[in-house]
């Protein structure tokens, strides 16, 4: 898949090649903090963190190719002057790979972190991994279409498979929210609203060429359209995993409550902690 | 050996290339993922996680290594146009160094993992380990002969090591089964069959130039067909590993059981593990 822009000003240029160093950067350095920071949760909350930190980890690897895919798909032609597209083209498939690896992970670390019982967790996982697969594998033929047509059935058929995530992730997941703490119920609704909201931006860029919005200025709004969504979906979102995991490792254990959270032990808590 | 294809379009230049870059994320990422989830599993099967991360960090290694040479050995001609093969040429023998680390390494992992007692893990891997270093010895002067009859009869000969491998899994590991716990040993069963199948992909695509498929198309689907068959093989064979790994540790630690699985500790289950 190249893309059909062939002309970007210096500005243009300079201002995807900055979103996408911003968004290379985030990843890297949530992955790194998120594997830095296991021993801030109890171990049942552990594998979230992990696979919290691969989704970043993928991404950056996948930031750090297109960056490289940009750089040589578009050369300058004079100092200050436009970039024009070089017989390298742009590529831009490997979001496609990277969500592929990544989305069924994000839905993997939602799950793992609720540390829900065994036959519950299989239930949810055995739905969300594999719609999420289709989700993507639907939605790629419709990318690299040019016709509308063909654009508008791979966009619907992949639709289904997401509209059955949302269903289970809000009616559902619903279900065995009543068994969390009341802080942590509400945390996973904030989680819900962030993975809409930003999942909701991958299909508007998707739709761009069927609005006729396929100038350099579209081109521009969608790499930065989709590197801000990346961000939001997989750092913010590891994040708020992480402070799931931490609220959770908290009510479990108030040992490790004090250990990590109070300012000060008092001393009847430093007699309990070393009976 | 170099690929007696002389021009891809674009589009099976970008394919190839994508599906390389997605092998090499996923065994980065699945090698990061087992050594950072040691402390998931018991020490006594660290060594088997230990060995499927190694597996997928050579593979990951030599696919950097293919990515290298497929992007030198292939330049393209204009902007969207066909890529044609340069003086440096594509370099594929990585494979036969990549499997012949590989290969005995996954059967190592598959031995390691079940924890059988140290007489019967000898005896199994003495027979499996220069069995498979045979067999990937055997195939490579086949790999690169051009006439059909040495190819077959070099195929022939690394068949016969691959059949052995095959009974020592099948037959003889088969009777330390039933020592495992029962899931164990249904998973046990699927990743013999996850072995067969992945394996069987690279006999076919040996066999390509047999059957006269040598041009662009089949240069194409060979390479994907490897790529794919060695994510199987190594990836998600170090997962399931990984996954035998946690069910074995519940099943031997009820108290490990507890800390990493359930969601809230029983007041019972704290006083054993303080006890």
């Amino acid at each position: 898949m190249s893309s059909a822009v062939e002309t970007l000003s210096n500005g243009q240029f300079q201002t995807v090649y900055n979103v996408f160093s911003f968004a290379l950067a985030s990843m890297l350095f949530t992955a790194l903090f998120l594997l830095v920071s296991q021993g801030r949760v109890l171990p049942r909350y552990r594998q979230a963190l992990v696979v919290s930190a691969t989704v970043c980890g993928i991404a950056a690897y996948h930031y750090f190719r297109i960056i490289n895919s940009f750089n040589e798909g578009f050369a300058p032609t004079a100092i200050g002057g436009d970039y024009t597209l070089t017989p390298f083209g742009f590529n831009e498939a490997y979001r496609y790979v990277d969500w592929l690896l990544t989305v069924p992970l994000l839905l993997l670390e939602t799950i793992a972190v609720l540390a829900l019982p065994r036959a519950t967790r299989a239930s949810l996982l055995t739905k969300l991994i594999p719609a999420s697969v289709l989700m993507i594998a639907l939605g790629y033929p419709g990318e690299v279409a040019i016709d509308t047509l063909p654009k508008m059935l791979w966009g619907a058929a992949s639709t289904i498979p997401f509209l059955y995530i949302l269903y289970v992730l809000f009616v559902e997941l619903t279900k065995s929210l009543g068994r969390q703490p009341a802080e942590v119920a509400a945390s996973v609704k904030r989680l819900r609203i962030l993975l809409i909201a930003t999942w909701g931006v991958y299909p508007i860029s998707y739709l761009f060429p069927v609005f006729g919005l396929d100038g350099a200025d579209a081109f521009v709004l969608r790499q930065v359209g989709y590197s801000v969504a990346d961000v939001l979906a997989k750092c913010l979102y590891g994040l708020v995993i992480y402070k799931i995991a931490r609220m959770k490792s908290a009510a479990d254990d108030p040992v490790f409550a004090e250990q990590e959270f109070e300012e000060a032990p008092s001393s009847e808590a430093r007699a309990t902690a070393a009976a």
